[in-house]
């Protein structure tokens, strides 16, 4: 097995909803694992002076437009969710404590919380949210609560953004493949190219 | 032959200059022709609230890196100017006039633009350096300076770049194919799907 890829994103990312739907089959053909790093892109955006997509006037119309459009292509279930974009930061604490007892559970976990919101709409900021989406995977409600409270999550949420913005990461999806980084879901084509050629 | 499609581009944007490489051979395919606009995407960035790419911390870095790697990738002729981005009024000026009496010398000389910008790192900002693209292709000096300093040609270009935005050019390069709009060279491949199918 080949050096797994980064797949770095945020719970509240249109693109990376779209790009976690396909990054694992994508690189499963080059036999490579994909190490998934929820992060809280808007610390990313304090560094870049970026803003939310749908807060800049013009983009945000374009943008609205676009995620129904790729949604459709990709087959992907899509609703703009009404409460838009949201803090992530509870769902991403919650990941990485999966994450250290049973990564599988934690891709699952991920899994269901871009679902929740962008496939049904309804926000998983709250820690009542988040156990929600957790409850139907065995995770107790009183995990999810110890867990987003627990300074060590809060710590390791923040030592992992940061360690995210130190690699380049500027945007999400940001996918790392060989030291090589990718930014945005459009780029998952070459993110690709890059894994059967070994790079140009 | 099917509706053309547009292409709206800045002489100063790198991805313009790549998605110039390829966007009228793709559409050649599906046999249509493809209309050059070249716009002043500053009046745009004024809109959105958006800035040049090179001026973005972090961004900046990342796109000099992605603008050597996807030039590789797709082999075509690669320098960051030392001068950049640049303001590309008399540029476009010239290319409408020419436009106006003879669309394949106009495609020429948007070709030969942005090639001595971004293939070679010359500056085109000013008449001479524009008139100096031109001469080659039997462009009189005189006729340059003439029109970059036309009252006429500067309405012109300022009522083109008006009607993109109006139209949601938001960046460079940006298609429209059919009414539907394409954000970025990254998009080039879901124009084709597009045309490919007439839409989804």
């Amino acid at each position: 097995m080949a050096e797994p890829i980064d797949f770095y994103f945020d719970f509240s990312s249109p693109y990376g909803y779209f790009a976690s739907s396909m990054v694992d089959g994508m690189a499963g053909r080059f036999e490579r694992h994909v190490n998934w790093h929820p992060i809280l892109i808007g610390v990313a955006f304090d560094e870049t002076g970026n803003k939310p997509l749908i807060d800049q006037p013009l983009k945000g119309e374009y943008c609205a437009h676009d995620w129904q459009r790729v949604s459709r292509f990709m087959d992907v279930r899509w609703v703009l969710p009404k409460v838009f974009p949201i803090s992530t930061h509870n769902a991403a604490r919650l990941y990485y404590r999966l994450e250290g007892r049973d990564p599988e559970l934690a891709r699952k976990f991920a899994r269901a919380a871009f679902h929740t919101y962008f496939g049904e709409g309804r926000d998983i900021t709250s820690p009542e949210a988040v156990a929600e989406v957790a409850a139907p995977l065995g995770i107790e409600a009183d995990e999810v609560h110890d867990t987003v409270h627990d300074p060590t999550a809060k710590e390791d949420l923040k030592r992992r953004t940061a360690e995210a913005i130190r690699r380049g990461v500027i945007g999400s999806p940001y996918v790392i493949v060989d030291g090589e980084g990718f930014w945005g879901s459009d780029r998952l084509w070459m993110v690709k190219k890059w894994m059967q050629s070994g790079g140009w």
